[in-house]
């Protein structure tokens, strides 16, 4: 594959969408030694790229051209689509030169990466569908994972690239079933969020000090990776700024609730779990963390 | 205090009760450099104790009189109540003689740890309430750790032996603190098992390899230490040989209702797993192991 | 059977504890052209009685000496204690005189009433559980019906008395299946409360007139009894004076609870309606009517 | 209003779609004393309404002309797309001749009733949203009610008629708070459906006859109008034919579902209800009548 504006032996990769996300894969890309090429709406965006040694690019299709991968990481549907068919889009890179893959790492309707993948493989190029199991201050840590699904050559392609900004990158097999892993791994943090809430509404019933019950509980059998994320943020009763909002989480539990409700999957567990949250919602907290559905709980034994 | 029998400077502690829990920490504090002496009803565990170097003695009362901390772990309330108050039990030694702090760590009703807690006083003798967070296997691999309460001075003085056969030592202040986040940490427990198993059904239902996805899943947000050690049981369906069965957790699960309705707080995600739990006892599954709750849940797709 | 005391024709009843309940089928059966006999702490509700026409008895001993069916309606187990085996109590009777059927109309404990059973059995009576079903408010209009169980002959010997002061009889079988019976359809009314109080949330919320919504629930396939009672009051949000108070039920939520437990039936939608007779309970909301499950709801949607 | 083809004094009433529901309303009409006209595509149901002694009108458009009001009882939303705006549709008629107020008594997608309200209103008529409270069975007794709504002058317009083949005529106010009243009162029937599933499986686990059981509870404070039709076909384990199909009913718990979302109402009892009717759809009991629900939890208590 000739690199267009390749120099030197370091290998090249493409940022689109240089935001909390994308920013910190294409720092992280930086410091392993690739030599990284982004595109963002976002003069602000493109300045710290430059800033860090990156090179900008003024559309996707160029971008494309010149790198080996190309990782997304985009706000939206509609920014999702027009990188990836609009003009200037990937699908417009002259055929048969530039990146054969394209990673996509956010978490949007499988339909919308489906359209995608099928648009992108008209214009030689495999598309994977690689959601991120992290949040924004895990993703400055490197501490995220990658659920890669789709073509495994693809993903061994990849791979190198997302190992240089994660922890670990799994391979799940079909196109989509990284999204699905991501939705149950999503099931799992909306049921161990509202547990987490539930015990330390009984903490603090029973007096017992909130900082020294985190730190027994974190540390014994009925620990989660939530309750040592969001347990802190009870303690304090502290919900902003938020790390994950209540209102952008009730999207994903209404994605699962539907896609329980597909697949016939009774979940009684987590149904009852979404109502604290809609609760939360209902209340008003919906820019809050999601930490405050302790708060939620605790307005049913305020006197 | 002079320790009969005692020669050599090692310090010297009691283990009452050397069964799955309590053999395996007199071996963990004979490996530490204590010198242990040990009781139990059970010719076998006696032998396997004095096999690895530890003293037998013939009764709680000898014991607690040769010793600095007397542990207890013990299987039921008729033994606790035997080993303080019946004959020969830890209130006989010698008033002014033997340990001082004898530490409960064995998941017993509060009423009868305050009623063994006065009856110790009495004799001279502080009680600790410190139940153990980890399983049979946690134990053996030192993997647990010790939720204290009580006398802070008392659990200084237990604190280098308990830290010889676990992984951290918790001052959870008030008596009775031990034993009350014990019961919030199982509440975690069950609800992360209900978690699990609906994540697994999810997990089968999507047609994710379950080994991959399991990988996943742990090593994202979602995941819990029961996820972890739940996970792979519920992924190939083994429910035998249990490391905690349906029907002694159903306790436990009892107790924590119990506990919620008297501090009047609503636990409605807990209230929803309970639910599972008692299905699969229903269900004839009382003497398996607790990831079962994943064939409960399956039982309602089955055709 | 000799009457002493008796002239005429009519037949002799007796009813031990004249309160709301007993007071009101006292009088009843007086209009059914009955000759009543009563018993009762208070001298009001003695004065009550014979200003209607009734006689008064010293001791149930004495009461059940003269007539052919003794009823009982008290507030305790105390008191049903002493009524039947205390100083004066029905086992006193002469043997071989008196009622030989004595039908206990309150909602109990099983294991006093199978106590009570047992005594009065000794003294050659047959005691009949048999719980009613209907509020003070309806036993004044004679709409309740009783949920009779035990001896078949015996319910058959009291089945005029009772068919006097209520809408029907009903005889479900071996003894205890009264109070059981009692016990399910209060599982009913729990989930029906709770039904109510979320409807008339959506009711509130789509703006709605709610008397009209109302009328409309209660004459299709939505309706209940419980809707009937208490929708009105959900939908004027007054709670005082309780037709039935918050804790009292608790105390019939948490029996349902055990009962459940015992008999191995998971019950998830009696459980999710325990959880918000709960928070009406922490809410400081106990001696409220039950409808005021509607503002436990409404606390999830305040701002 | 000139009315071709009308003689004698009789009022002339329009019935479109003639299958279960609207065929008997077609018959309490003419019972009546309504001179009746219908539509319907299946030559059958027109046989049976001339047999009736009603006439057949050949369009929507036709039958409008002939009519003061028009009933519409349509199985989907195409068949009312096509009544409404398709070639020989309700607006074809000609302009400031024929019914003035189109009554909608279907349950159909709002939206959808929207666009027809604004579609007819240019042609100069008012479309009331009039959902049947009722099956199929009950309509065969004239044992319906109507939540109307919509202009209140059109309500008394069609009012004689509706009363002529129903119980009673709610006024509800605004256009579409019939339809949502509706979704409120299946909200009721799909959480007392729940309710009375698990009272049976109590009367069941007690041994408690199931025919004394449910006159028992019929009879009290914990009745409801789903345990009156439900009960019997639980107590009997049968379940074919539905009076209520699983599947069909499923729609509304996810409609419903939808609208909590959107209001942001919390209701945990209804969600605690929902999974159970996923449960029976995802153990193939789809086609069953409702009351298998009591079938669902059974299988969480056979061993």
């Amino acid at each position: 594959m000739a690199m267009p504006g390749g120099g030197g032996g370091a290998r090249r990769v493409g940022v689109v969408g240089l935001g909390t996300m994308g920013g910190a894969m294409a720092g992280h890309l930086i410091d392993a030694g690739f030599r990284v090429t982004g595109v963002d709406v976002d003069p602000e965006a493109r300045r710290r790229l430059e800033a860090r040694g990156g090179r900008i690019a003024k559309t996707p299709a160029e971008l494309r051209g010149e790198v080996e991968v190309v990782l997304l990481s985009l706000p939206s549907v509609a920014a999702f689509e027009a990188v990836v068919g609009g003009p200037g889009g990937l699908v417009e890179t002259a055929e048969g030169t530039g990146a054969a893959v394209v990673v996509e790492t956010s978490t949007l309707p499988l339909d919308r990466k489906e359209w995608a993948r099928e648009l992108l493989a008209a214009a030689g190029c495999t598309l994977l569908d690689c959601p991120i199991s992290g949040t924004g201050a895990q993703m400055a840590e490197r501490d995220v994972v990658y659920y890669a699904s789709g073509d495994p050559e693809a993903i061994e392609i990849a791979r190198p690239f997302l190992a240089a900004c994660g922890r670990e990158v799994f391979d799940l097999g079909a196109f989509g079933n990284g999204t699905r892993l991501k939705l149950i791994a999503n099931h799992l943090v909306a049921v161990h969020n509202a547990a987490s809430a539930e015990a330390m509404l009984l903490v603090r019933a029973l007096g017992i000090d909130p900082g020294r019950a985190l730190a027994g509980l974190t540390a014994g059998a009925g620990t989660s990776r939530i309750l040592e994320l969001r347990g802190p943020l009870m303690a304090e009763g502290r919900y902003e700024p938020a790390t994950m909002k209540v209102e952008v989480f009730q999207k994903d539990v209404d994605i699962i609730a539907g896609l329980a409700r597909e697949l016939r999957c009774p979940l009684p567990v987590f149904a009852a779990a979404a109502q604290l949250n809609l609760a939360a919602l209902a209340m008003g907290m919906g820019t809050l963390d999601t930490a405050c559905l302790h708060a939620v709980l605790a307005a049913w034994r305020r006197q």
